[in-house]
């Protein structure tokens, strides 16, 4: 069997981010409760908010320009650790 | 300068207590903001409740027969990375 698959979700604590990054993982741990290992809060500055899976970026917020909704990062994530499962409404 | 703490709390989602979890990942990087490189929640099974700082357990639910109170948390995650820190009414 693979290790699971392990999150971060680094977020400023300048713009005070943490509410909306650990939002982020309790989304994440509930629609992947069995493929994930964990989903790690990482504190950073200067606008950092960065998502990634086994250390690959799927979100930035500096590169895309605004924050992601749950359901993109559903998706991305679902994208890395279970390419074949369908969210359901997460995927429309 | 030393790497910062990494904390990670293990929670059983059969029991559903990913919310606990949740708050008091989100306590801990408020309080402990500087200190702390991560918290991550980790999902488990059969009823595990353990907090660990740096892989040191400071809560195992199995062992102490509850859960923790912020504060108690506080405290022992403050004597791990910052033990001569003074949490205010934490402490009392």
């Amino acid at each position: 069997m693979e290790p699971k698959a392990q999150v971060s979700i680094t977020y400023c604590t300048q713009y005070r981010w943490l509410l909306r990054a650990a939002w982020l993982a309790q989304e994440l741990l509930t629609t992947f409760e069995e493929e994930l290992g964990e989903v790690a809060l990482r504190p950073g500055t200067g606008g950092v908010f960065e998502i990634r899976v086994n250390d690959a970026l799927i979100w930035s917020r500096k590169e895309e320009g605004r924050f992601p909704e749950a359901k993109e990062v559903k998706q991305r994530v679902r994208d890395q650790v279970a390419p074949d499962r369908s969210l359901g409404h997460s995927d429309r």
